[in-house]
């Protein structure tokens, strides 16, 4: 088998068995076969596509290239939740809590945010003492005790993805479907779950534009999960203005622990309830209803902040978040942004906000980059809401000065005020199982 | 500028300029982009391809990254052949010292034989003593006293070029029309010529198989040559069939030799005649009829045979191969192949008896694969000739018996004899300036 003979094939439309894709896998993670020919394999499979089954052989090459979990000795149904990513899009910090009072195991492990999206891992640092990174035993032991633990990326679990990926990165190669749902699942499928919901996101802020696009994903996802032995569904969820009222890491922890008090905003609370209920419903192969009926309870009784509460502490971080957000860092100032005119708010275009607050420092465009936990925007309106000349749409937390004109400009262009608010659209556009 | 950016512009759709296609060139050569993204930006552009002006600039960072010969000390135009390859093709040895006796100097810089097609190189040095490695003062020596010398590449000819090949040969992107046009314009370009006549081949032994592809080949040289203000014309000719009676190395150069005493196969020497009267015409700007003439003076004159015998005598060779072809290496023995009915020769298929003549020993598969200089096939049959039961149709000339048997069930499958012979086709197809 020749390495040159695999990508020629795919260049050429055809497909590759399982035997192939493991091959060209396995050698790239041990040296034997060069960048150059995983580079030029990637630009073969964007333009070409993969067929289901080379799309989940690449998954499963891609997850045995490391550590599997194997979380057998849990004594209930482990399952996750998958966000595609998007902007103020904070339900994990929401979802683990309500699965896990619901009886699931949740070994969440999350990424970090880049460009204009955010990442749980780095809105869990902005509490402080928090820890993400935790070893193998402590990991299991979090999550025995507490049935919710929230890791990064270890450098084990699944190699060949974090390499491919640094290489897609540079060779305009990431846009690729069956790529981003071998990625997503190679690091998934790792955890040792019995139950997969992802929320895949489109519209404006997410990485997706379009609902075929997005739900083409979602299908291969759904498809790759099942050829592997799990139970996986997706909702569809649209990510045109920001998710909740917040977008920065303090802030948006705040805004968690706000819903998980019943007093959140009704969007990031709905969309929560649901994927947390699509989780104990996949977890247990139960009825949709009956998983709906728990989570609320989860949330309405207080056990889900109980459990955040718990789980913070149990990561070294400071519980009393949960009670008291000035115990969050908090930007140094603040500046309020005011309607021009008396309206609706017609557009909160999401992508240009995430990217404001990426300049104000909330996120980061090199994956080395640092980030300022405190900053971010908080939205007082959301689109369809009266306003009036004067009001404030939003309040800015700011950081450093320097990167504030800037910013400003970005988030001034991304909200619009009209006479009239577009028909509102539903949040979870389609359920996939 | 980033090299990812113009990868992904170039996945798009999206043209580059010639700057950007100068700094990814330029990168590549010193190191600073490296191969994966290399690989990344051909797959692209095997998928995307290139406009003219993206292959002229292609081809001109390509011939930049190295040494452009300044020949102009010459007291005459400069031109060259070009073929793109074929089965029995040897028109260089033919068409060389045409052309240098009608007063054009000739700096032919050939390649080697891979696959089922032969290369000049391996013909000349057929011919004992025969060096195609001379230093720069030694070819332009030779060139000045006798118009014409033959060398193989060197390394300071076009080195962007043979990296990216390398690298296209193992990464499944060598079958881009732009990229294969800038690879050979680019070393063309760089002979510092004012010339250059193009054979294109089609058909079954051609690396092209369709007219079209040959025609869209051709039309992109012929338009990289003329925005580098060089003179392009291109013959698109079929190889279905191989040219002349004769495949192997020395057996090729006997049948120069013969085509220059004007006792050569007609294919061979029509064709010979018009790209040397087609090289006069481009390289003097002179009409084609006068060019045409000049040339068959050149060879009714022996005038050509001396020439030829003149620049063997000047790169070392034995000049007496002129005279005495038994001064050529020989293969061990022979084996001929009869025909198994009466009939007509239906079909010789190039391909396959190229890639018997390579088994035999003729060829490499790899490009560092050795050869042995005697060994080949001359047919006494050419398609559409009568042929009777039994009668030899080719005589094999065999080195090693190991590879015999595989060759030669190659070859009887390559000969086809039947009731009927094909309507007979113009071996000139068409005529581009």
């Amino acid at each position: 088998m020749r390495a040159v003979d695999l990508i020629q094939r795919k260049r050429d439309g055809g497909a590759l068995s399982p035997e192939e894709i493991g091959f060209f896998v396995s050698g790239y993670v041990r040296g034997d076969i060069p960048d150059y020919q995983a580079a030029a394999l990637a630009m073969a499979v964007f333009f070409r596509g993969m067929e289901p089954a080379e799309t989940s052989a690449l998954t499963e090459s891609m997850m045995r290239s490391g550590e599997v979990l194997d979380l057998s000795e849990l004594p209930g149904p482990r399952a996750d939740k998958h966000s595609t990513g998007g902007v103020g899009d904070k339900t994990s910090l929401v979802v683990g809590p309500l699965a896990a009072v619901c009886g699931v195991y949740v070994p969440m492990i999350s990424g970090r945010g880049l460009g204009h999206t955010g990442g749980t891992l780095d809105k869990l640092e902005s509490i402080p003492g928090f820890r993400v990174r935790l070893g193998p035993s402590e990991f299991r032991s979090t999550l025995a005790r507490c049935g919710l633990s929230f890791i990064g990326q270890t450098p084990e679990i699944a190699p060949a993805d974090r390499r491919l990926y640094a290489l897609r990165d540079v060779t305009a190669t990431v846009e690729s479907p069956p790529l981003i749902a071998a990625s997503i699942m190679s690091k998934k499928m790792a955890e040792g779950i019995d139950a997969l919901i992802l929320d895949v996101k489109c519209g404006d802020g997410a990485f997706l534009r379009s609902r075929e696009e997005a739900r083409a994903l979602a299908e291969t996802m759904i498809g790759i999960g099942r050829s592997m032995g799990c139970r996986v569904g997706a909702l569809l969820t649209g990510m045109d203005q920001p998710l909740g009222r917040s977008v920065g890491n303090a802030l948006e922890v705040a805004e968690c622990v706000e819903t998980l008090k019943g007093r959140g905003p009704k969007d990031l609370e709905s969309l929560s309830l649901e994927l947390a209920a699509r989780m104990v419903q996949l977890a247990e192969s139960a009825p949709i209803e009956g998983a709906r009926a728990r989570v609320r309870q989860a949330l309405g009784s207080g056990a889900a902040l109980a459990k955040l509460r718990e789980v913070i502490g149990l990561q070294g971080g400071e519980p009393g978040v949960c009670d008291d957000p000035g115990l969050l860092p908090r930007a140094r100032s603040t500046e309020v942004i005011r309607s021009p005119r008396d309206g609706r708010v017609v557009r909160l275009s999401a992508r240009a906000i995430g990217h404001a607050a990426m300049v104000l420092g909330a996120g980061r465009d090199t994956a080395d980059g640092s980030i300022d936990p405190g900053v971010g925007v908080v939205f007082h309106k959301k689109v369809g809401d009266p306003v009036a000349v004067n009001e404030p749409v939003a309040t800015v937390h700011v950081g450093s000065r320097a990167r504030l004109d800037a910013a400003m400009a970005e988030l001034r262009g991304a909200i619009e005020v009209g006479p009239q608010a577009p028909e509102p659209s539903p949040l979870v556009l389609e359920v996939l199982t």
